[in-house]
């Protein structure tokens, strides 16, 4: 490491921004972020905090709309390799957790591949923080006792999809699927066919934690339509409540909560 | 909701403090924290940002150690709704995200059934910070298309334990276990019966982001001995790629990353 270390001085560090709100990023994350003297961002990040970067730094825009891809991933890496091999400090600012759905694993491997150190700073998963934000617990004490996050970008019949949703629907784990509005009506007649019940408490939170969230409620089998009459679109998370009602005769309806819409929740400025 | 506001001018915020390092709290989270009247903290919290904390915030300590309680859920509870229908802001600051194991749902429950309001503050959980802490992808391109975090607190064959342990092992979902040291030899045992592959890359991660964190790494059927000549314990994250191999012939055994030591991460003061 030592021949390395004369020879790089720069470094790269992947910062997940959490769900979009500002002040969703850790404090750890936002200390590397007004750090850094180059800052790699993309649409889903917290784009707000690119206002307290000063203008000495170079700011590169790696958004990749669905269609039109700015950068594609490799000329992203080559961007961070070169500019931390020029002796910068690149920041790569991401949504969400840099290694969920984030592609960061791939971008440590190319770094330290070039010899370029890497720190990678977690950050709070749209996936969890949804989830919170609706009001919605993804554990309980007498309910699920655990989650699945997965993608719901690709149809559950397509042969490329690697889960398995017959046993995703028995795990008795609460399920959050990301970026899955497309593929909505079909994973939801997935799970019912395979024995999610159809009145199971379900939730789509989209834009979470922005000032333009919105949070719709409605028992599984009518989840798709609510979400069409609602206009939302991706980003947006859908979290169901699996557990099969069966195994709890005597207790009351899992996830009954998600249907309750938590009065006490504040509004907080911002969009909370 | 008029006339609560003119009676209660407390609230409760439920602040996710993160997995453990200070300055992996959220901004909001710190800001929410700073601000609070009343802290009640547990030995999962961030503990390092009680001290800085002004001499007049009231703090209890609610560390519920196994077999020791010093306070039953239901007390904390009370303390506070009593602290906030006296005016108060009173802050519960928990590890890892509030509605990650961690009772914050019944928490928001109490707390509007008495008329005050609450706010969630979203945290890092354990869940994914260890495994970005520990360099392991929850999730890749070409292998797991998502994630399941479970209790592990219970054994597999245990009644009360309402997972589904055969269907996890086949959801081609990467498995990550919260609390599970004194059950691992048995989830792994019962996984590996279910089909997982017993080289199925795995990692243990206690402490995370901590500066007592350790990371040990082996393949499935050796993670329990590795864990247990490591002398770890909890908290501690286990993390499993679990996706079968024979689905992935042609590319690289999925997940061979996390046998990879990612050379480049570099080390961080405070643990990283």
């Amino acid at each position: 490491m030592a021949e390395d270390a004369s020879r790089v001085t720069g470094r790269v560090i992947l910062v997940g921004g959490g769900p979009g709100a500002d002040d969703l990023i850790t404090v750890r994350g936002l200390d590397r972020l007004l750090a850094a003297d180059v800052v790699i961002t993309d649409r889903l990040a917290p784009v707000g905090l690119l206002a307290r970067i000063g203008p000495e730094v170079e700011i590169i825009d790696a958004s990749r709309l669905p269609g039109h891809p700015t950068l594609t991933y490799d000329q992203i890496t080559d961007l961070m390799i070169d500019r931390a091999l020029a002796g910068l400090t690149v920041v790569r600012l991401k949504g969400g957790d840099p290694f969920v759905f984030a592609h960061g694993a791939q971008e440590v491997e190319s770094c330290t591949a070039a010899g370029i150190p890497v720190e990678v700073v977690p950050g709070v998963t749209s996936a969890t923080a949804a989830a919170v934000l609706a009001g919605v617990p993804l554990t309980s004490s007498e309910g699920a006792a655990g989650f699945t996050v997965v993608s719901g970008h690709l149809h559950p019949d397509d042969l490329a999809c690697r889960l398995d949703w017959t046993a995703l629907a028995r795990s008795g784990t609460n399920l959050v699927i990301l970026m899955g509005m497309r593929q909505l009506p079909a994973i939801v007649g997935r799970l019912i066919s395979d024995g999610v019940p159809a009145d199971a408490p379900a939730a789509c939170i989209a834009s979470a934690s922005l000032s333009e969230q919105r949070v719709v409620r409605a028992a599984l089998r009518e989840i798709p339509a609510t979400v069409e009459a609602a206009g939302l679109s991706n980003p947006a998370t859908v979290v169901i409540e699996t557990l099969q009602s069966s195994a709890h005769d005597a207790a009351p309806m899992p996830g009954a909560r998600i249907r309750a819409e938590l009065p006490g929740l504040a509004p907080v400025p911002g969009g909370w």
